[in-house]
């Protein structure tokens, strides 16, 4: 095998007082947290894009990165590339991975030359996986870096452009299906709109349903089993996307009865675009039944664009791993690294320490969500201060026994009303003392 | 009457030309567009908390307002501010009016007390509505002012408080029956949460569709017909409130069977503290068949809260008027100029100027839009851009006979794809001409 | 002459009611107003990089652009791109342009051939210039783009890309001595950081302030007159830029002695991006004698990054004229439309609707503005509203008469205060019958 | 002594892995670090206007804060406040506080007897001070919370208020005099503008200057030596805040001669309203010689205004420390929790929860960032990245050896150039080792 990551071999566990940069500190795979190892919590996966196919470009600077493969081109690229993601799973014991059609496989200038590259790669990477045991956490189709989607795929103005799509969807359910694929994901990375001046939101979203009712058909079909997932994103590369949020998917599934069809693969940077907390969408998503999977990075607060960084903060991974605790874990979700290494991080081995880092946040973070449960904190917060509705009035309201009349009468004869402090201070405290002590 | 705003006789329409400051420019409210009067495309709406009870305090001062009828107190104050009130109305040529119950009438030391307030103080309304030929475009329950709700209303975490939120709400259904309320609104002030690790996000959103659920029962028990709206707002004051934005409170109405008796209120500063335009979310509804009123005012958008100003930026008038225009109207809805005058214009007259500039504002969007759609401006560029919808392949995907092998098979034969430009910049200067010469 | 632009004659006024989208409405180039022509008083220029070089990618997608000198290579293709420059110039009778070094021509293996490339390209340019009577507004060079400024230019941590970057400063002054630029720019795109916790700021800015000596130094040495300008940006690409806004950049120009050799160019979607409005910079700048030139475009308030929008709103172009206006103009600077045409707008037409869309917003806010300042309108306003320091204790003030013992006699002496209220909702309703009548 | 804050012992030193909420885990006053005791590090103060003034209240809702003191009124609450503070100080062996003068006793209906008011209260704090041994940390005025600074105090349009404004400044040097005060403040609530349109910056920022000079000589006068100090904040309560951050303020001392008599207060909110992280604006005071003193709080990032949280973060507290150890501490400076309880958290004890969080978590954040200094992890990093600014070229750029035409002559012959890593990830992966296990 091809050492694209340099002399670097498989990273092991040694423990958090361990000086070597290239080991895990947190990370044990096959250590029991809250009654199942790490690694059945965790089911990290390698993002292709990310690691195999950026260069390390941004809107203001050509690319940095240097990666061995680049000195080949086209097919023989793409198998260098497919070398190099079964060389970096194999030296983080990194179970899954996950891919964009296109990451994988260059277009042809014909659709059909295209599907036949993919062909090739494919077969590659099935090889791959059966030799290294590694699986495949999703794919999904890339609709938005062609400049035929200019105007969207599934939400596009232009009809052949929809049928485009939906040729490249029904691709990737097969090659979902050749290789395993425990999820099917979309994310609409132009599916919204850069104005609605010019833009008849209705038979988009329209169009959009239909989209995914044919995609779930021909699953079927074809007897594709894997989970579908739609990953929210407001804005970027679109002025507007239509999966703006948790909440914004759950009123299309439902208002167009593909609720029960898919759950959602959420982002943290993606959830603080939209102005929210990565748990709060977590939560949104578990309490709806629909917490799929995620994509673990980080964004910078300060800044207003998706900045995929490797997700480094163990305020955040604890409180995502929190959620995944009580969600009973992820089911055929995983927690995959849609994180890049900085431009400036150039070198291969840059790669390997972010990871690293991803890793042992996440590892952490399971450690002290499973220690908060364990020990019951933050339930016992909550048992607490909604005790009132477990008795009387309170249990009278969540049995459904009450109506305006008489909770009028027990409101005119109950007075003064006490609360409780909310105690968040406190509960902040404790919460660092886990995070440093867990 | 008293004069409380000075010696000002009722505003008429003198035309754009005129200096006067103490006339309109635009609302001219016989003035037929799009086939009705401006006044029945507008339904203007004077809201009291800003105008009447809003004092000028911020975070950081006190209050600075010159009001005449601060000498009062008590009910004499709430009396003094009716009158004030149906004066300012009757200046303006303003046909409606909203309130909170605790605008209008100031609490008691129990629930009975303060509804004997109520009483009072609606009796009075009544009476000057008779008089005048106001009329109540809506009220609503100030559930988020009192310490009670410190954790929420609807969506407390003590069951005694549910309570006398729903007391207080089945007082306002009897109240806004009372004055012939077109409509009755609920914005969620603290119903969201400070902080996640204290929160049971499924028990408070269950709880609040319970609530909404009675109150839809005792509207219907004692006859009260009026639209139910949801207003939504991301946050402030809470951290995250439920009814983030449109769309997040259809996904709540759609998950708890009450989207047939929900209708929407959107205001503009909302929107921009969800991240989204004005005309967004009026879009949002709009297709969803949920348009019910709205909240005239507008955000400074380099400030992260609630500004409420007056709305003078025209693009966003002109937009939010389109959108109402191709709603067919607000229905029972209206413009409800949820907007205070800055802290620093604080004389009397100042609400005048702020109204006559709102007004105004909303008058030269009504015709900017109803010439654009007149000349089909924005309608025909979207009719050419999805054009490849209404024949052949489109045709077929919009009537639902395709499928992902049918669509294949036609992209693997339609080589290569051609889109055509979306002309931003161009609808853009043809807007500026319509908002300069329509 | 090549018609890189299709089969357009050059755009002339044909007034505010033409229908004719190829036309401009407001932008009479020999039109008087306040005493200069339009022409004189907006000196627009069109910028190389945005209408010329910019391919319509973005960061999840590929370029979409139109451009029929796309089929030549090398020094070819920037040589077709010269003759679409100068037949866009002709076409919108735009009297300036402005490029980055790497715009107007491909860097070669080594510095000495990438100077070669230069060398050819600028001579072409100086011919068209002179046969067209077309003039250089600024140049600038491009330290962001190529791999070797991954840790910046001027900032960087490696002496020998600083010795890059000055070799380039200095090629640039040179060429900007030849074409008779008028001024020359200096935006720092990598002049930052991206983790302070690999940054050694103050070598940074003392290395940053030592290279803006030396070009000083050397624009004397060979007798180029141009003014210097610094173009502010708070971030992107990188996390943080060292010339975060005017305010910023003017406390390092004071810090190291520099404050005389220096204006700014500002640019309206980097004030947002900074929480400012763009008339907030370019009152900062004025005030301070440091106005000299910007890049007039629009950002999105809702998106946090560098849209680069042509500048269609109204409002912000008649605020940013009154300012230019009150400043006697831009001296050697100009009105350079640092735009580009959206994704979306990808054929070449749309590179002239969208300087016209930006040429006629400014000429109309030009004119705004002028009769704004004829009537004095918001003058007045500031006349009456400081009034009190005109006279009295006000005056003694100003003077430097008094001292806090004074001041606390006359205060402790002068009860009650009266203000007076500051009319902000009474002067943007007057701003907008200006927008519109005048 | 009144229990004001119920049964609370003095909190002390119980050590991490102590499960007593009401003890410090990492603040051990006397614990050396880094060379000093802990306490002459952190010289941690307490605010009195969160702690002992705020109510609770917030623009949506009254207060809600239960203290005891509230059974007072007038000067008896002035009073009963003051034995508040103490005891509170007491309880967390707090060495400091922080007051503005309307914090500490009630406006009367002249500036008079305010000033009585003030002496009475003055009085009492200075025996408190005596007994206790507690100090002042600073003192200032509040100059925008009464109405007549509606529009600014040293930059109001009014003369009459700017003479106000000085006679309050005048007595609070007075009083901090008189208590010792280490340092005084300006923050400047309202000196900024609601809108640019009816406002001269210029005349408000030259008045600002001429006050700042008045004061300088006043304090010189008396004999006051605390150091003064600029508090920046970039917006809140006004549109737009003339000391909008570090730099801001900085190019406003320089520009006016008083960057030798003022330093910078800065707090963490404050710089991320303004787009900054904490550690950011500590830096740019640090490198400029103006690290006078900081307000230790936290934002929400999420939200747009100033939530001041208490500081529970350790990331921020660690890089805080960081910088402030590499300043060789703060002076006169000291960590001023600007700091309030949730409105939700509203119980006396609630105040004591909050001050442990913070302080363990400033605690935490000196042990961390000692150890890094200690292990020299950053220092090292920046060393090897800035090495070629040593030797060679880089030695000759520092020392002012060169200018463009001999960095020319270099670069022309170095080809190609080497970068290295930033190795941003690996260093975030150690911060966390650090944060950890230091």
């Amino acid at each position: 095998m091809a050492a694209y990551f340099g002399n670097v071999s498989a990273i092991a566990y040694e423990g958090k007082n361990s000086n070597n940069p290239l080991s895990y500190k947190f990370y044990n795979p096959e250590a029991i947290v809250a009654g199942k190892t790490m690694k059945e919590w965790l089911r990290f996966s390698v993002a292709y894009w990310h690691s195999f196919t950026y260069n390390g470009s941004d809107p203001f600077g050509a690319g940095t990165m240097q990666r061995d493969w680049d000195r080949f081109s086209g097919l023989d690229l793409a198998k260098a590339r497919v070398e190099a993601a079964f060389e970096l799973m194999e030296i983080l014991d990194a179970p899954y991975f996950a891919f964009h059609d296109r990451d994988i496989a260059p277009e042809g200038s014909t659709l059909q030359e295209t599907n036949k590259n993919l062909d090739i790669i494919v077969a590659q990477i099935k090889e791959n996986m059966k030799s290294s045991g590694r699986k495949l956490l999703w794919n999904t189709a890339n609709m938005f870096s062609n400049p035929r989607f200019v105007h969207g795929a599934a939400t596009t103005s232009n009809a052949e452009v929809y049928a485009y799509a939906a040729a490249q969807v029904k691709k990737q359910l097969e090659v979902g299906k050749e290789l395993g694929a425990e999820n099917y994901v979309f994310w609409g990375g132009r599916e919204g709109y850069e104005t609605l001046l010019n833009t008849d939101m209705k038979l988009e979203l329209d169009n959009l349903a239909r989209f995914f009712h044919m995609a779930k058909d021909y699953a079927k079909e074809i007897g594709f089993g894997a989970q579908f997932l739609i990953e929210p994103k407001p804005k970027e590369p679109t002025k507007h996307q239509y999966d703006f949020d948790a909440a914004t998917t759950l009123s299309f599934l439902r208002g167009y009865d593909l609720d029960k069809t898919f759950k959602l693969n959420l982002e943290a940077n993606h959830a603080t675009l939209a102005g929210h907390t990565f748990e709060h969408e977590l939560t949104v998503a578990r309490i709806n039944g629909a917490l799929g999977s995620i994509d673990a990075n980080q964004g910078d607060e300060l800044l207003g664009w998706d900045t995929d960084e490797f997700p480094t903060n163990m305020y955040s991974s604890t409180l995502a791993m929190y959620e995944i605790l009580k969600n009973g874990g992820l089911g055929s979700g995983g927690v995959n690294f849609d994180s890049k290494t900085r431009r400036a991080s150039f070198e291969p081995i840059d790669v390997v320490y972010s990871h690293i880092a991803g890793m042992d946040s996440f590892a952490r973070g399971l450690e002290v969500a499973a220690k908060l449960l364990e020990d019951k904190v933050l339930e016992n917060v909550v048992d607490d201060r909604y005790a009132s509705f477990k008795t009387g009035i309170g249990a009278d309201i969540v049995a459904g026994k009450v109506d305006f009349k008489s909770l009028e009468a027990y409101a005119l004869q109950n007075n003064p009303i006490v609360n409780a402090s909310g105690r968040q201070e406190l509960i902040k405290s404790v919460l660092n003392q886990y995070l440093l002590n867990a």
